[in-house]
C-alpha cells in the first residue's frame, strides 16, 4: 500500500498505457480475422482508402491551425508580467495543446482504420454466425473505445508528471502547481480544437457527400444508391465513418480530458495535507477514469451471446452496467482510501462519501439522459408514432410532429441535469459537480465501443447487400444494424449529457481561475452576457445546417464534371476519381466550418478580454443552457424522424389502415427524414463542441483576462501577491476578497 | 405650474379618458360609415357574430379562472404576518385584479368590435377611393389602439389615486406606499392573465378553425375556400380577428401595464424629496405614456393619401415617427421639468438627462427590432428569396432553410436588446432599464392602430372577393392589404422586443420586492433554475403546436357532423350552425391552453417557495433568454415561409425559369407555410406572454417568498422593521444587508 501510494502518480498512465496494449491486441485480433472476397475487400478497400484520404486532407488544413494557435500560446505564456501583476503561465501550453491535438487526431485515426477494417470482416462473420459477426463488430468497437480512453489518460497523466518535474513542483499550493495545471489546460484545447473539426467538419461533410451522391446518382444519371461507378458514394460511406466514428470519438475524448482537467483544477484548491503529498483530489479524477478503462475491458468480456436466438441488445446492456456497476463499487473504495475523511472547497466543506455520491449521481444522470434518447427516438414507441401518424396528413404535419417530439424530448434530461447539478453540489459543492462528470465519463471506453459497433455494423449491412450474399448473412448483420440504431440515440444523449456536465465542471473551475466567486444576472453588463450567450447556439446551428446544403451543391458540381469528362464510367470500364470526391467534400466541409468555429473560438475571447470575467461568465452561462437545448432538440427530432421513416419498411398501421413505403405517408416521413439529418448527425452534435471549446478557451485565457481586469483597477500599483485576504460569507463560501473587486470594478 | 405640480396625478387618468373619448368620436364615426350591400352585410354580420360568440364563450370559462384566482389573491392579502415577520399587502390586491382582467377583456372587445365593423366599411370605401378605404380601414385601427392604451392610462393612473387614498399614503418612503404599490401589481396580473387567453387561445384557435376548415371543406366536400356552406368558415374568419386583433391588443395591454408597473416600483425606491411630493420618479412612466396617447392622436393626422397613387406605407410611417419624434422630444422636457438633477436608485447614481437617454434607447431598440422582423420576412428580400430557391429542390430544403432564417434572425435583436440593456443600465441604472421598456411603449396606441389596421385590410379584400366586387374596389383592398402584410410582421417585433424590455423592468422590480441584491449563476441551485426555466419555452412551444393539431381534429369532427346531420346546406336550403363551430373551437383551444397556461402560472410559485427567491431570479432570466429567442426564432421563420409561399402568386424566378402557383416549389412552398402557421400564429407570439407572465406572478409572490426565506433563517425571532443595516458594495450598489441574508441561508 505505501509504495502504492507514493507511487500513485507513475500508476496512472500505466492504467492509460494498458488500454492500448489491450486495444493493441484486439486490433491485431480484428485484423487476423478473414475479410472475404476478392468483390467485398475491393468495396472495403474503396471505403478505407475514401476514410484516409479524408484524414490526409483533413490533416492539412488543420496543421496549419494547430501551428498557429500553438505560436499564441507560446507568446502568451512568455508574458511574465501584466502592468506588474506576474503572471505564471509557460511556452510550454504550446508544447501541451499540440499533443492535445496529436492525441485526438490519432484516436480518430484509429477508430476509422479500425471500423473500416472491422466492417467487411463483419460481414464475413455473419456468414458462419451471429455470435461470430457480434463479436468481430464489437471488437472493431472497443479498439475505438479503448484507444480514445488509454491515450486520453496516458497524455493528461504523462503530461502531468513531465510538468511536475518541469516546474519543480513541490507542494501543491504553490505558483508552480499552479502553472503545471494551467499548461495541461494546452492539451484539453488541443483536444477540443480537432473535436471542432472532427464533429462539425465531419457533420458537414457526411450530409454533404449523402445529399451529393443521391442528388446527382440516384436522380441524374438514374444509377442505384452505393453504386461503385458513382463517384461520390465512397464519399457517402466514409461520411458514415467521418461522422459517427471519428466525430463521437473526437467529441468524447475532449469531454473525458476537459471533465478530468477541470477536477483537477478545483482539486488543487482543496487542502488535504498528507494524502498523496496533498494531491489526492487532483489525482482522483484520473485513477477513476484510469481504472475505469480497466472497468471498460471487464465489461466487454460480458458482451457475448450464445446463439442465432439470443438478445444482441442484452449482451451489450450487460456489459454496460457490469463496467457502470464495477466503477460505481471501485469508487466508494477507492474514494475512502486516498480522500480524508473531510474536505473544504472555497469554504463549503464536505465528507469523502459525499464525493462517492456525487460520482453514482453522475452515472445516474448519464444514465437517465441515454434512456430517454432512447424513448424519444425508438421505433415503436410514442413519440415516433405520433410522427408516423401525423405523416398521413402530409409533409406539414410529419415536420410539426417532428418538432414538436424535439421540443418536448427536452424535459426530462433539463430536470435531470438540474437535479444533477443541484444533487452533486449539494454532496461535496463544486468538486461535486466536477466529479459527477467524471464518474459519468469513466466508463467511455465501454460507452464508444457500444457507439462505434453501430457504424461497423451498419456498413457492414451495407457490404452483404452491395455484395449480394446469401439471405442468412444480410438477416444477421440486419439484426446488428437494428441494435446499432438504438445505441446510436443512447450514445448521442450520453455524449450530450457528458458535454453539458463537462461544461459545468469547466465553467466552475473557470470562475476560480477568473478570480471572481460571483456571476451577478442581476447586473445589467452580466445579463447581456447571457442573452449574446442564448443566441450563439442559434446562429451556430443556423450556420451548420446552411453550410450542409451549400457543401452538398460542390459535390453535385465534382459528379457531374466527372461524368462528363471522364469516358466509360457508366460502363464500368473506368474508375471514378472518388478521391477528388472526397477531397471535394472535404474542403467544402472545412471550408463551411470556418465560421461557426470562428463564432466559439473568438467570441469568448473578445467578450472576455472586452467586458472581464464576469460578462465572460454570463455568456458561458447563455450558451451552456441553449446549447444542451438545441442539442438535445435537434438531435432527438432528427433522430425519431428518421425512425419514424424506417417504421414504413415493415408497415405501418394508420387509421386502420397499412401503410408500406412509397405510400404518401412514406414520402412524407421521408420529408422529416431529410430535415432532420442536419439537425441529427450536423448542428444537433455540434452543440457539444460548441459549448465545450468555448469553455475551455475561457479556462485558457481566464488568467490573462483576471490580471487585467485587476490591472485596469489598481493601474499603479504593483501587487506581488494577489490573494490576500479571505474571508467567509453565510453560505460558508470562502471569498477571496481582493480578487472579488477584480469584477465589480469593471467600467461599462 | 404650481396648480398642475400638486394635480399632476389627477392628469393621469385624465389622459387615459381623453384617448377613450377620442377613439369613441373615431368608433362612431367608423358606425356611420356605409356597410355596403345587403350581401356584404350578412357576410360580416357571420364574422362579427362569431367574434362575439368566441368572446362570450372565452368569457364564460375565464371567469371562472378570475374569481378563483381573486379569491386566493384575497386570502393571501390578509395575511398580516408570516413568522412573526409583517405583511403589508391587502385583499384589494384581488380588486385590482379583477379590474385589470375585465379592462383588458374590454380593450379586446372594442378592437374586435370595431375591426369587424371596419372591414366590410373599409370594403365599402373602396368603391370610391383608396384614400377612403385607408381613412375607415385606418380609423377602425385607431379605435382599437385608443382603447387599449386610454383603458391601461385610466386604470392604472386611476387605481393608483383610490389606492394612495385608501391607504392613507403621507410619504413615498413608508409601508402604506409599498402596500399601495403591492396591490397594484394585481392589475398587472389581471391583464396578462387575460392576454394568456387572447393570445395563446387565440392562437390555437385560429390556425384550428384554419386548418379545420380547409380539412372538411376544401378536401372532402370539395368547397372552395370562404364558402358560406362551410360550417366552420365563419370559425376561420373570426379566428383573423380572434388572432391578429385580439390577440395582439391583450399581448401589447399586458406589455404597456407591467412596463409601468415595473418602472413605478423601481421609482419608489428613489429618493427625491419634494419633487411632485416625491413622487416624481414613480409618476414619470404614466406621464409620458399618458402623453403618449396624445402624441399618438397627433401622429394619426398625418395617416392620410392625396391619390390613387399615393404610397400607403409612407402615410403610415410618416404617421408613426411623428408620434415617436413628438414622444422623444417631449420626454426630454417632460424629464426635466420632473426629475430633480441627480438621482440615486440602490446607489446607482445618476442625472436627469441621463433617464431621457434611456428613454431613447428604448425607442431605437423598438425600432430596430421592428425592421429587422420586417427584413427577414419581407417579400424581395433576402431571407425570403432564400427559401424561394431552396423550394427547387423540394420539401425538405424549404423547411431546412426556414429553420435556418429562423435560427439566424435572432442575432441583430438579441445584440440590440444586450446592447439596449447596458446603454440603458449605464445612462440610469436599474430605473433606466425599466424607463427604456416605458419610452418604446409610449407609442402603444400608434402601433396598435397601425398593427389592427392590417387584419382589417385583410378582411375588407375577403369581403370584397366573395361579394364579387369590380377589379378596381380588389385592387385597392389588395393594395392595403399588402402593406397590411409589412406593417403585421413590424407588429410583431414590436410586440416581442416589447415582451423582452418589459420582462427585464419586471426582472429588476422583481428582484427588489424580493429581498435580494444578487442572482448568482455561480451557485448551483441558481444554475439548475436558469436551466430549467430555459426549457420551459421549448416545452410551452411544443405544447402550443400540438394543441393546434389536437384542436383542428375537433373541428374536423364537428364539420362532418353538420354536414351529415343537418339537411340541405349543401343546397344552401339550410344555414350551417355557425356558432357551434365556434363553441367547439372555443372550447378545445381553451382547453388546449390549460396545460401550457398552468405551466407559466405555476412553476413560478412552486420554484418560489421551494428553492427561495434567487433561484426563482434563476428560472426567469432562462425563461426570457430562451423565450425571446424562440419567440423570434419561430415568428420570423414563420413569417419568411409564409412571404415565400406568397411570392409564387406573382411568379418566382429559380436558376432562370419562373414558377408560378401549382408549380412544384409552389407546393414545398405551401407545406413551409403550413409548417410556420402555428409558429408564427401560436407558438411564436405566446412566448410574449410566457415571458411576462411569469415575471409578473414572481412579482406579485415576491413579498411573500421574501419574507419566507427570512423566516426559514431566524424561525422565532420577531423582527418589526426588516430593513436595519444598509451598507455600499464597491459598484456603489446600496445592500440592504438583513434582506441579503435571505437567500443565502437556503438550504439545498
Amino acid at each position: 500500500m505505501d509504495f502504492l501510494q507514493n507511487n500513485l502518480i507513475y500508476c496512472i498512465p500505466a492504467l492509460g498505457l494498458a488500454g492500448i496494449i489491450v486495444m493493441m491486441i484486439k486490433s491485431a485480433w480484428v485484423n487476423k480475422q478473414d475479410a472475404g472476397d476478392k468483390n467485398m475487400q475491393e468495396l472495403a478497400g474503396y471505403i478505407a482508402d475514401g476514410a484516409m484520404a479524408f484524414l490526409k486532407a483533413e490533416w492539412r488544413v488543420l496543421s496549419i491551425f494547430v501551428v498557429f494557435t500553438a505560436a499564441l500560446l507560446a507568446y502568451s505564456g512568455t508574458i511574465t508580467e501584466i502592468k506588474g501583476i506576474p503572471m505564471h503561465s509557460s511556452w510550454i501550453i504550446s508544447i501541451s495543446f499540440i499533443i492535445g491535438a496529436v492525441f485526438s487526431a490519432t484516436a480518430g485515426y484509429i477508430g476509422m482504420k479500425s471500423a473500416t477494417k472491422a466492417n467487411v470482416r463483419t460481414t464475413q462473420a455473419a456468414r458462419t454466425s451471429l455470435k461470430q459477426a457480434l463479436k468481430v463488430s464489437f471488437t472493431g468497437g472497443t479498439v475505438m473505445g479503448l484507444g480514445v480512453a488509454g491515450l486520453a489518460v496516458l497524455g493528461l497523466g504523462g503530461l502531468f508528471i513531465v510538468f511536475l518535474k518541469h516546474f519543480n513542483v513541490v507542494s501543491v499550493n504553490s505558483v508552480e502547481m499552479k502553472t503545471a495545471i494551467e499548461v495541461l489546460t494546452g492539451f484539453s484545447l488541443g483536444a477540443e480544437s480537432i473535436a471542432l473539426f472532427a464533429r462539425v467538419g465531419g457533420g458537414i461533410y457526411t450530409k454533404a457527400a449523402d445529399v451529393g451522391a443521391d442528388l446527382v446518382g440516384k436522380v441524374e444519371a438514374g444509377i442505384p444508391e452505393d453504386d461503385v461507378r458513382n463517384p461520390a458514394t465512397i464519399a457517402d460511406n466514409v461520411g458514415d465513418n467521418v461522422g459517427d466514428v471519428a466525430g463521437m470519438g473526437a467529441d468524447l475524448f475532449g469531454s473525458y480530458v476537459a471533465t478530468i482537467l477541470a477536477t483537477m483544477v478545483l482539486g488543487q484548491e482543496i487542502d488535504v495535507k498528507d494524502n498523496f503529498g496533498g494531491m489526492s483530489p487532483i489525482l482522483l479524477p484520473m485513477v477513476i477514469c484510469g481504472l475505469g478503462i480497466i472497468f471498460s475491458i471487464i465489461g466487454t468480456w460480458f458482451v457475448t451471446i450464445k446463439d442465432e436466438k439470443s438478445n444482441v441488445q442484452n449482451a451489450l446492456n450487460l456489459g454496460n452496467w457490469s463496467s457502470i456497476v464495477i466503477t460505481a463499487v471501485a469508487s466508494f473504495f477507492i474514494v475512502k482510501w486516498m480522500l480524508p475523511e473531510t474536505l473544504n472547497l472555497r469554504g463549503y466543506e464536505f465528507s469523502s462519501i459525499n464525493v462517492f455520491y456525487a460520482i453514482i449521481v453522475g452515472l445516474v444522470v448519464g444514465t437517465i439522459m441515454s434512456i430517454v434518447t432512447e424513448y424519444f427516438t425508438a421505433m415503436g414507441k410514442g413519440p415516433v408514432n405520433s410522427i408516423i401518424q401525423q405523416s398521413s396528413t402530409g409533409h406539414a404535419t410529419n415536420i410539426i410532429a417532428g418538432l414538436s417530439v424535439g421540443m418536448k424530448s427536452t424535459v426530462i434530461p433539463i430536470l435531470v441535469l438540474a437535479g444533477g447539478i443541484m444533487a452533486s453540489y449539494h454532496f461535496a459543492g463544486l468538486y461535486g459537480v466536477a466529479i459527477a462528470a467524471a464518474g459519468m465519463m469513466a466508463t467511455t471506453a465501454m460507452q464508444l465501443a457500444i457507439d462505434a459497433f453501430g457504424p461497423i455494423a451498419d456498413n457492414a449491412g451495407g457490404i452483404a447487400e452491395m455484395s449480394q450474399l446469401p439471405p442468412e448473412v444480410r438477416e444477421r448483420t440486419d439484426n446488428l444494424d437494428a441494435v446499432g440504431n438504438t445505441t446510436a440515440a443512447t450514445g448521442k444523449g450520453f455524449a450530450i449529457a457528458s458535454a453539458a456536465l463537462t461544461s459545468l465542471a469547466l465553467f466552475a473551475a473557470f470562475v476560480g481561475i477568473a478570480g471572481i466567486n460571483a456571476i451577478d444576472i442581476y447586473k445589467a453588463p452580466v445579463l447581456a452576457g447571457l442573452f449574446v450567450g442564448g443566441m450563439i447556439p442559434f446562429i451556430f446551428s443556423a450556420l451548420c445546417i446552411q453550410a450542409v446544403g451549400k457543401a452538398a451543391m460542390d459535390m453535385v458540381q465534382e459528379v457531374r464534371r466527372q461524368f462528363r469528362e471522364i469516358p466509360g464510367i457508366m460502363e464500368y470500364k473506368a474508375k471514378p476519381e472518388y478521391e477528388k470526391c472526397v477531397a471535394i467534400s472535404t474542403k467544402a466541409s472545412i471550408r463551411e466550418m470556418m465560421m461557426p468555429g470562428a463564432i466559439a473560438l473568438i467570441t469568448p475571447v473578445i467578450v472576455g478580454f472586452t467586458f472581464g470575467p464576469e460578462v465572460l461568465g454570463g455568456l458561458l452561462a447563455g450558451v451552456t443552457v441553449t446549447g444542451v437545448l438545441m442539442g438535445i432538440f435537434q438531435s432527438n427530432a432528427g433522430g425519431a424522424w428518421d425512425n419514424a421513416k424506417k417504421s414504413f419498411e415493415q408497415g405501418v398501421i394508420i387509421n386502420g389502415e397499412t401503410f408500406y413505403k412509397k405510400s404518401e405517408p412514406h414520402k412524407a416521413s421521408v420529408t422529416g427524414d431529410t430535415v432532420g439529418d442536419p439537425f441529427k448527425d450536423t448542428s444537433g452534435p455540434s452543440m457539444n463542441i460548441l459549448i465545450k471549446l468555448m469553455s475551455i478557451v475561457s479556462l485558457v485565457i481566464a488568467p490573462y483576462i483576471a490580471v487585467k481586469a485587476i490591472a485596469s483597477e489598481h493601474k499603479q500599483e504593483v501587487r506581488k501577491e494577489i490573494r490576500i485576504e479571505q474571508k467567509t460569507d453565510s453560505l460558508g463560501h470562502t471569498i477571496t476578497d481582493t480578487l472579488t473587486n477584480t469584477t465589480d470594478t469593471l467600467k461599462f
